[in-house]
């Protein structure tokens, strides 16, 4: 592939949205495709999704659902049967309206067949809910067939105008779950589980501290009863909603008729919910820790998470640092589980490019350790043992080198989360004065806690005058009566304003 | 869901159209959806889809390639750049011509917006070539970009008037790998090396003995230079094309510019190649092994590989019994990477289900070992062992059944194989004469290993005439000049002709 590694990466300080497109062409991640909106994800980029998706899935198994797999395309019609969900969501999407192209006859490629129109066009999937819930009005008919847990790997097309790598394509990959429940009870549990499991996710794994809350009524899902959210806090200080747990309550089962029998033999509607993470996750990644020299991955998500670079000049130095390289690498591959996935330890042998040229390579994909070894070290026993966050390097014997690196694989992994938990906190403020939060949102901006009241046109006048929206209403918070921040009326609760991608 | 287990399966020997979809709906994996030819696919038949991908994902890594992610949408003027390949493929597909709805004015729902056409419409993938070979024209610049070894999991739409559940479907699942070469040999290396790992998938894991050879012109992959396939018997004697792998030569490597400077400095074109698999894979496992009780899966690829059915009468025997399965499960869970997958050991202990009744469900849902476990096999420290493909079943010892349950699956695994080979030989025939082969197409059918001549006039007008035809010119055959079946021209190999699905 094109080197790209010679570019300069734009400092965050100098152009943020700049930095953030180096970062991920420097890294291999992703880049648009001609066609527009879409994106390529590359193999390492890709890598990254595959790291999240097998970690998902296990716990939504563990938790008890299923994958299964629906139609791409869904009958126009549908998405008009919930009001309020057409509202929010079908409107910007693909439409297909035939089925068939033929030869031009000028001979010119091919046309549009305009005798193969469908008699109803179909949506390609926006989101899934209407296609999954009719197909559930027939799959469920008793309590016994209760609870229903699915979830499906897919991807999704909403038409947009302004795409961002990663944070907004007109195509992007996702799960979704989908699930049905005998009572609301029920319906709220799981949609708080598999929240928590979301931000377990984002916290343990991505190293990314999230804030969890319920979503405010503008900016809850399109049909749902409540919505909740995970929001993590970007290095510009904007909030990046990182997963989403919707309650839809019965409004889907009563427009798709979704009914059983219940242990009372009484027909009941169903209480249902969603949920959904997606490829906008690596965006977080990349923008919770990247910094001026490229991407940081934490280890647990990292593709590669130890490259090793062989340092030689003569060819009799080439075969023993080699041999030693290769030595180390199979004993850093047996000694974990995490080691031992294929790919996770890295020999770079490439004839062609400098040592130098390697370590900033592997700097700028955000590898978490790398080991350097020359013919010096291999006469001590030693190899020299690198961080990619902090950068800090020390010699190591090479019988020491399995365990070193575990140990520092979770010493990283331990940093970036607190890295990213200071920077949290320190770009977190309570603020009571509306004076205050205007010049909060016109400097450097990040997480107000601010009392809000119920009335929809104290969020909507605050976000057009600040262009920071309510990212939560946290579960997290003292009970602490106070005044809404632009209107002063009493407000039971705060909620987390910020500046959004 | 709806328990259709009670209704019976028609037998193969009655309608083998019937008997296809009633197991496909007794065992619970796939069903058709609102939306025409696209199809749902369930819980159960998904997890067989997952353990292919688990499968084949881990040898395509071990083979060098990467997975990438490409658009789903190709633009319109791409499908026509290679000429044979349009010809072959753009026509039946579904088009994307607008990218907004908006409410009816009348108030009924919603209609496409007319001021949100599209410039150039946009083709959901028929299959990838186009979008990717563009892709590769920009990454490609040196022979040390070279091999380029891409693959990606995918979901695919081609119109289809007449569908089939898993064997043709408007949308369906595939995996599709996109590779670029220094050379011709090269490329051939590469299509025949991913041949193989279908070949070996195909007899090792689906147990499906398969046929391996090139396609005939007529039948070659629309813009290839040359096409092969792995070629598997069904149990009403047709053909099914379980994979493909195509040697695309510098077809499109002239159309897309995809060129690179070889080690002497000169500019060449690539050489490629692309192959596949799809969910089709799920319909030759169903056709392949299955019997007129249900399905049966082999245990490589079975999402259950072992269920326990404890059996009681009284709250008593309840407790005792559910305490020696939950032990039995642990033991069995513990003692092999492959039960110790999650779900791979299925306790039923479903309170409302008589053991009669789960019986037939594991059975239908071809569930390659079933235990049985009552009172009184808890006194003698024994449990039943039963196999689904032969129905024998045999008392064993508790501590017995991690090893002898191991035996067994291993046993299975290789008896299928054997029926299904079996099958395949007797089914087969050498065929010289063509009244012979006319008798043979309108009789049982099978293979008919005969000799063809270069025209494709003899094999358009056998296909014709007996609905049989080339699924492929076999690697392994005895040099044995003969003449062509058809016309009598002196002809140099035999080729296999069936009916196929």
């Amino acid at each position: 592939m094109p080197d790209s590694s010679q570019k300069r990466i734009t400092p965050r300080a100098e152009n943020y949205s700049q930095w953030y497109l180096d970062v991920i062409e420097s890294a291999g991640l992703a880049e648009h495709s001609v066609v527009k909106g879409c994106m390529v994800i590359k193999p390492y980029g890709y890598a990254i999704w595959e790291n999240i998706q097998k970690i998902l899935d296990a716990e939504f198994k563990k938790t008890g659902h299923e994958n299964a797999y629906f139609p791409l395309f869904i009958p126009k019609s549908f998405l008009s049967r919930e009001a309020e969900h057409v509202e929010g969501f079908a409107k910007e999407c693909a439409v297909v309206t035939h089925h068939r192209l033929k030869n031009d006859s000028s001979g010119a490629g091919v046309v549009v067949d305009p005798a193969a129109k469908l008699e109803e066009e179909l949506v390609v999937r926006p989101t899934s809910e209407t296609i999954i819930h009719d197909t559930m009005s027939r799959w469920i008919q008793s309590w016994r067939d209760l609870p229903l847990l699915l979830n499906q790997w897919a991807n999704i097309v909403r038409w947009e105008m302004r795409t961002r790598l990663f944070l907004r394509t007109t195509e992007f990959l996702w799960q979704e779950g989908h699930t049905a429940h005998e009572n609301e009870e029920q319906a709220e549990e799981e949609t708080m589980k598999m929240l928590e499991v979301y931000k377990k996710f984002a916290q343990d794994c991505l190293a990314l501290p999230v804030i969890s809350g319920q979503k405010s009524e503008r900016e809850k899902f399109a049909g749902a009863l409540r919505t909740y959210a995970i929001e993590a806090m970007m290095q510009d200080g904007k909030a990046l909603q990182a997963g989403t747990s919707h309650n839809l309550g019965q409004n889907f089962a009563k427009v798709f008729q979704i009914r059983y029998l219940d242990r009372a033999g009484q027909l009941q509607h169903v209480w249902q919910t969603s949920w959904g993470v997606s490829t906008r996750l690596i965006g977080a990644l990349i923008m919770g820790h990247s910094d001026d020299k490229g991407l940081v991955l934490p280890p647990k998500i990292a593709p590669i998470k130890v490259v090793i670079v062989p340092i030689w000049k003569s060819e009799e130095e080439r075969e023993k640092v080699l041999k030693a390289a290769l030595r180390l690498k199979e004993a850093l591959s047996e000694i974990s589980p995490e080691l031992g996935v294929f790919g996770a330890v890295r020999l770079d042998d490439r004839d062609h490019l400098t040592p130098g040229h390697k370590f900033h390579e592997w700097e700028k994909k955000g590898v978490p350790v790398r080991l350097e070894l020359g013919p010096k070290d291999i006469e001590k026993n030693a190899v020299v043992i690198v961080r990619r966050d902090t950068g800090e390097k020390k010699a190591i014997l090479q019988s020491d080198a399995p365990s070193e690196v575990l140990n520092l694989l979770s010493e990283i992994q331990g940093a970036l989360f607190q890295k990213a938990s200071d920077f949290l906190v320190s770009h977190s403020r309570k603020i009571d004065h509306y004076e205050e939060f205007k010049a909060f949102f016109s400097g450097d901006g990040g997480f107000a806690y601010s009392h809000l009241c119920d009335s929809p046109d104290c969020e909507t006048k605050i976000s057009e005058e600040t262009l920071a929206t309510v990212r939560c209403i946290p579960f997290e918070q003292k009970e602490e009566t106070g005044t809404c921040i632009l209107c002063g009326k009493p407000a039971e609760k705060r909620a987390v304003f910020a500046k959004a991608y």
